[in-house]
């Protein structure tokens, strides 16, 4: 029993369940890195899961718990993008239908590969609609069951194997860990694994300069929403507000939250591709930004790095990465 | 006892003597890849890899077996690019002076990495100038030791640690590596582990297609040059002719050379872009190449590729993954 709605036995009971279907994605390492930063980097890199993110984990452990019935009547979310694909292919999998809520600027790529694994998109425009309340009409329309991004603790166990593979692989010394945040899903779920398995790790979460609902959360001790109508390159984790569930968990365990600029996370995403040759999309990026922008101790520590996704097209991640000073 | 300069034993021992000096790196599977493919396709990602390629694990080692009185004289080599990368930094963490020798037209992003070591660059041309004698002529003058890129036996090797690695992680069931082939020292080293550990792998060695000595070198079974004057995107495996000692193991190893055209392994890029998150330079990607364009089969078959580097610029690599058809 623990105070919120997942334990770490949720999780390890997660990762059994998804064993075979997500992959163990690699904790990645580089000494010439940590000779530069001082400390050790160890980057989780979620990017190389199926779908390119983390978010087959939840999505997946949350359809493993519908009853044959709700198969039959699929499955709702909305998202930006990488849980609409992760969502997507576990229906795929699972035999059972979705219709994704996206917003109408997502990016083009991400919005084709949902399409292509047979999901169906309604668009909603990001500024004058609640995505929320386009899910709720679906709802009542069809019976379709709610597969949210993190509000469900099925979700949050599933995405905790992520957490507890990189503190596995960690060899458990982790001082820090950093999470790119955006309805605090993973964040939640890192910081419950933490807590039990390791508790003198600190657990941050890392945001956009200008979507740092949690942060200022976290310092006021209250959800407080981000102004209407900014714009980020870190499309993936461009949320509202923070998620209640998700809050209620980290405004008690996390350490803090930190924040990368739009030119910090465009040089965290070159950084890992000239370091590590891997490819981060933007929203992913900002937690090893904040590595990289001080924000984050190092020195002499062990910090490990969710890298969330990898869903960029060829095209945007040259513009990015060539941009960047 | 093996009728080779090397045998398992030797490889063995050199992996004891890298750890904690090389990165053990990942193995890359992706199961949307697997499906597509109709097999199981296992990427050895020696891009992740210090310095971005394998090299450094054969250079490392054969410093390892210098006396004081060698290392007080220092290395030289010749090299395109990441045997250059690789010596420059195993000879600056054994404290160490290197020499190399690069072409003219070497990547400005491996000579600056290369030049950042520490090592002193000496240029040449490569239709008008051969390697081995400027190499040839700074022995006679320096007194330096030659750390080649392939031809010695601790060499290969550091090199074979790569392929124990892969075959211990793909669990022992290979139907086929590919090795993407320059002088064929990996090749080489991969062969003799496999014939050793695993004989019912069949090694091919990929080349571009207008680089293809080794695969002609095996058919006629005797070393055959390229014309001079070619030019292909695969820098880092446009060598003249195979290698003497590696070509000796290969002709007696391979199951076959394949190849890929330059737009092939363009493609190969992006593929490894799209599915695998990771950044793959012109020259590691013919193996993953000759697996897409049909030369080597997958149905129903396990095989591995050796991604042999990484190191390319950003904007050269936007160049050619976002040009490809």
């Amino acid at each position: 029993m623990t105070p919120y709605p997942i334990s770490l036995n949720d999780v390890r009971a997660a990762s059994i369940a998804l064993q075979g279907v997500v992959v163990r994605t690699p904790m990645l390492e580089n000494a010439d890195v940590n000779k530069k930063l001082g400390g050790r980097l160890l980057l989780k890199a979620e990017n190389m899961q199926r779908t390119g993110a983390f978010k087959i984990r939840g999505a997946y452990h949350r359809l493993l718990g519908l009853s044959e019935q709700e198969k039959s009547r699929g499955a709702v979310s909305y998202s930006s993008g990488n849980h609409a694909l992760g969502l997507a292919r576990a229906c795929q999998m699972m035999r059972t239908s979705a219709v994704i809520v996206m917003p109408s600027d997502a990016p083009v790529a991400k919005q084709a590969a949902v399409h292509a694994m047979g999901a169906e998109i309604v668009t909603y425009d990001r500024d004058t609609q609640n995505s929320a309340d386009v899910v709720q009409q679906i709802i009542l329309e069809s019976g379709r069951v709610e597969v949210p991004p993190s509000a469900h603790p099925q979700i949050l166990a599933g995405a905790g194997t992520a957490a507890l593979e990189l503190l596995q692989d960690a060899g458990g010394a982790l001082d820090a860990v950093v999470i790119p945040c955006g309805g605090g899903g993973l964040t939640a779920a890192t910081a419950v694994v933490m807590a039990e398995a390791s508790p003198d790790t600190k657990v941050y979460a890392a945001e956009p300069e200008l979507f740092d609902d949690t942060r200022r959360s976290l310092i006021e001790g209250q959800r407080v929403p981000n102004p209407k109508g900014r714009r980020t390159i870190c499309d993936s984790i461009m949320t509202p507000i923070p998620g209640e569930m998700t809050f209620d968990i980290n405004r008690r365990l996390l350490a803090g939250g930190v924040t990368a600029t739009d030119d910090e996370a465009r040089q965290a995403m070159r950084f890992a591709f000239e370091y590590f040759k891997t490819v981060i999309e933007p929203g992913a990026a900002v937690g090893l930004a904040a590595v990289l922008n001080g924000q984050i101790p190092i020195k002499e520590k062990t910090v490990g790095i969710m890298i969330t996704g990898g869903n960029i097209d060829a095209v945007r991640f040259s513009d990015l990465v060539n941009t960047t000073a």
